[in-house]
């Protein structure tokens, strides 16, 4: 690191014992590539290419192609636990991907195919080893949100799904990108609040979309907001269907408690975990006994055997189609990554190994791009799915390579068995997965802590619920953005006091206890100082000398010192340091002396640089505050030393 | 102070000698309060009301109105210095009036009428003492840029004046707005890089417009860009007059060397302060002799006398014409304010007094409101004007007063003398005006100081010079918060040493002398810790521990305890803390003991309120650095000591 920052070619000079130390600014190239690489680079990919050479080829293999790293390591004995998640989750795969897709108004069958290939790809190139790979309910929801605006999948299902997969693409290349350029900053800026209010409000409407098949509906609404769906629920009671719907309620019912039963004994999680394959079967069955579909119950329909057909050809990039198929690669996509990295974080995490955000968006990149070649539509690490991989004992990405043949031979046998399925089923099978995003309790939470990262939430969750998704994700981000910019517009400042016998100088309204020096206001200034915030500091430390003047008329003591503790302020802009300037004129007007303690690295570069520190003076510099009220105290007595310029040692 | 937020209703408890002070959170409606203080009110406006009441009265009327204030103590010796100064600004005013109304294609008697009721209204409500109100080029030109779009000047000249008046009165209720609400944070978000760069690149395209009046065209385009207009002016060179060329470059010359020998002998700044008032007078005469009109030199033409007529019912509203009227209204309004709170405060910060920024913005709004009803068009405190004002040795608002009765006795007898004025003189006026606002020096200095300040200058300038003057506000205030979101997306931390023989910890990069505590790593945050830097920040910790550890199997000692000095963090959100949350988590796995260090209060709120307190443990905690190290030497020793869950003060 040290070379990275003060830069090989300006060795610093040992700095005077306790002064602060005005190395010689490092030059740009150092600085800028420092900086970069904090931006871009932070968890220093290349570090394991350094050391012995011979094995770097094999370590850049490894590192970019995680699947090297482990399957050599791999032995029978982590297969067994592997096999035993791998079939679990595709129990669980087969009856989502059947609803997603339902979700997203493309045939069911392309659900089916996109647990295939997808896990199979992602357990080459990703590093995770607990994210089970599949389809997501909000992002199905929000494609078919996007794309239904340029074509509906009623009258024109071909092109619609030909756009559905033109969307995976875009998804793919977008993730691709990131990952290349490293952005995944770019993800970060989906807050924790965000995603709360996001979700829930999916959730919600989600549910709601599944009223049309729990009361067995014909016709429905395109749109998502609860109005217009709850107004063509009910303009539609027509056609409501009681058999369906009892049959519904039971099914979900049923789902409720098992998931009710797995969160109370944890060892059964695999009760929940099976429990939609078992509506599936059962549903099916009945429908199948029944003839079902002659009495309101609606079946998925035909699916017919084979693997993935190639898509290739299909994807669409007329400009009239693809802007919507951009728009809703992007929107999904960015939701996509965000859900999948976040989970495969919090497991490395949990288990104590690193997982590359970039190096992730990269493996989901080329899952979607080749799903979208073999009629795969968008996939990722959906949190659901994930957490039955893992509570099943799911050890490396294995798992997945077991769900996808478990897929393989469902499509090349059972398919037509569960064209059967009511759409009841899936249905509650979706509601019933839906109930668990509603995360009433976080945004409670989040009302207590932080009222503003509640309003984020909320502007997310009534942005999804009343008008649409997309619109939900901007409010709820472009208020995280307000918020970061308003707060770097008022970084909060205070005044700092000492505390009982100890050099300790800490804000004087946190503890009570810490007494101010009488003649000498210390100032702890928050970080950065910006253009955003420059005139808010100049009348914040304008105020702060007036009231303590103000109060000195009765109490005795007048400013004559202002310190200025900079230890905390990381960085600084031109406009930043013009107000230095200008706060140490206004101070010398009052015959007030200004201190600056202990400023960062950059900072001082920054004050060097534009020669602040020579206009200043570097007595004007102190390391600590101590040093500092020494200083003062001692050109007090003898007065002529504040007057010539002397470098801080020869004070201290 | 203390309880506007330590809430009068939560009673601080003394905290344990030099442990953290773990204090009642503050209940919201004060955290609020405060914060909103600091947001809208940070300069206390309300205070000069406290005290005794029978005075409240008056001092609200003299806040509010400061004419009140100033007027009654105002006495002859002060009127001496503001007689001259308002007659030096009226003679600067009238030519740079007539000019700027050329500027944005409305009758020059317009320009007049500008300097005569503005001044006035502000003098009642303004706070500066050396604003001098007047138009300003800038503004004219994106005024006549953004109204151009809907309609030309020359085909219909009546309609674009209307608008022009509305787009002054959408300014002055923006102001007012803006004023009232307290947001004069809004403005803060120019940045001295914005304003540098933006205010060159149109002193460089204003200058480019004058060639139309010194080569005498007749046509030319309504684009700026330096692109359009070099077009213009080459593929119009039949029209080429080169009598007026000649007389506009001497009129140059002189404006020029006149500012030249002001530079040089500052006493003599009054030559140039009425040079063009020469310019004016010189260039009618000789027009009216020679009858310019007739050998190519076009003049100014019918300026009939008449106070300002009335113009309220002029104002439109239509909304295919509003649209543009409230653009043109917006922009030159922001830019204006900006303008003239800057100027404003930089003279109270030079001669010791204080502005106050939203009252300033009242005071313009109200000038701008009554401006547009009065056949003006908007108005400011424009940098030149200001600065001949003050230098002239203005003391009060009472020098704009002067230059109103000055420019009411020209409208009422000397305006037709005003209409022999050729184009060419204020073409040449104009240019000598700009060149003074190139500032290549300061965008040398941004170059120098902060590569990142250079782009968004540069930014600005290009978008000015090559595309518009939106375009160009647009792209440099967006780098502005690109660069500030940038910014809190990787807030630099550092890891801390020892400085040898005393107990302060600083940057061991910054200080190579610095050594660490074997074992234990310091590591100081930046701020602040935010949804958009959480996962950095975490990923940045682990290298750090996986470097250090490294390091340790050639030289020994592995981490044990990492200690996070939180001194300098001054806020947090639920992202944040759900990391620290995590980061304690892995630190746990690893069998590394984490340490909080001196967490400011509103944070340690946050950790309070998410139970983040409760479940790290107290012992966590430490309010210094040493304190923490001895603790951590002390369990080392007893180390039952460090499961137990004990409070600080028992260790410390």
């Amino acid at each position: 690191m040290a070379d990275s920052t003060m830069g090989s070619d300006a060795p610093p000079p040992i700095p005077p014992r306790n002064g602060v130390n005005f190395a010689r600014p490092r030059n740009f190239v150092t600085k800028f590539a420092s900086h970069a690489k904090e931006t871009f680079l932070p968890d220093d990919p290349i570090r394991q290419f350094r050391g012995e050479d011979h094995s770097t080829f094999r370590k850049a293999i490894e590192y970019f192609i995680p699947v090297f790293e482990w399957l050599p390591r791999y032995n029978l004995k982590l297969f067994r636990f592997d096999l035993l998640a791998g079939v679990t989750i595709a129990s669980l795969a087969i009856p989502q991907g059947i609803s997603y897709a339902k979700l997203g108004n493309i045939p069911p069958i392309v659900g089916l195919y996109s647990s295939f290939i997808p896990p199979l790809v992602y357990a080459l190139f990703g590093s995770s080893r607990h994210i089970a790979i599949g389809t997501v309910a909000a992002s199905s929801l929000l494609i078919a949100e996007t794309i239904e605006v340029v074509v509906s999948a009623k009258d024109d299902p071909q092109l619609y799904l030909h756009l559905v997969f033109t969307a995976a693409f875009v998804t793919g290349v977008f993730q691709l990108i990131l990952g290349f350029l490293r952005l995944g900053i770019f993800v970060d800026f989906l807050s924790h609040s965000t995603i709360t209010g996001f979700m829930s409000g999916t959730a919600i409407i989600v549910c709601l979309q599944q009223l049309k098949g729990v009361f067995g509906l014909t016709h429905f609404t395109t749109k998502t907001d609860v109005v217009s769906v709850l107004h063509a629920i009910i303009s539609n009671r027509k056609e409501w269907r009681w058999e369906s719907a009892i049959v519904g309620i039971c099914f979900l019912t049923f789902l409720l408690s098992t998931r009710a039963l797995a969160k109370k004994k944890p060892k059964l999680f695999w009760v929940s975990a099976i429990s939609p394959m078992v509506v599936v079967v059962v549903g099916g069955f009945f429908a199948y006994l029944v003839h079902g579909d002659k009495h309101g119950i609606q079946i998925v329909g035909n699916l017919q055997k084979g693997l993935n057909p190639p898509s290739i050809h299909f994807l669409n990039f007329q400009s009239k189609y693809f802007a919507a198929a951009l728009k809703a690669g992007l929107l999904s996509g960015t939701l996509a990554t965000a859900e999948g990295i976040a989970i495969g974080r919090s497991y490395a995490l949990a288990n104590n190994y690193q997982t590359d955000g970039n190096k992730e968006m990269i493996a989901f990149g080329l899952m979607n791009i080749v799903g979208s070649f073999t009629s795969c539509y968008l996939t990722t690490g959906p949190f659901s799915k994930s957490a039955v991989n893992f509570n099943a004992g799911a050890r490396t990405a294995m798992s997945n390579v077991v769900m996808a043949l478990c897929m393989m031979l469902v499509l090349l046998f059972l398919a037509p068995l569960f064209s059967y399925t009511p759409i009841v089923a899936l249905s509650a099978i979706i509601m019933a997965a839906m109930f668990g995003l509603i995360e009433y309790e976080e945004a409670y939470r989040l009302y207590k802590v932080d009222k503003f990262d509640f309003v984020i939430c909320m502007g997310g969750f009534f942005g999804v619920t009343f008008v649409s998704m997309d619109v939900g994700l901007f409010i709820s981000v472009g208020l995280s953005i307000l918020r970061a910019l308003l707060y770097i517009a008022r970084p909060s400042s205070c005044k700092l006091g000492a505390l009982p016998d100890s050099t300790l100088y800490r804000d004087i309204e946190q503890y009570p206890t810490a007494t101010e020096t009488p003649g000498t206001m210390v100032l702890q200034l928050g970080s950065p100082i910006y253009f955003a915030n420059c005139s808010y500091l100049k009348e914040r430390i304008t105020r702060w000398i007036r009231d303590e003047n103000d109060m000195a008329n009765s109490k005795g003591s007048v400013v004559e010192n202002v310190l200025l503790d900079m230890g905390g302020v990381t960085t600084i802009d031109m406009t930043g340091i013009e107000t230095l300037v200008e706060i140490k004129k206004t101070l010398d007007i009052k015959g007030i002396r200004m201190g600056i303690v202990n400023p960062r690295v950059d900072v001082l570069e920054k004050m060097t640089l534009s020669n602040f520190v020579d206009k200043a003076g570097k007595e004007c510099f102190f390391i600590s505050i101590q040093d500092a009220l020494d200083y003062f105290r001692f050109s007090l007595v003898g007065s002529q030393a504040a007057k010539t310029q002397q470098h801080p040692d020869e004070v201290l």
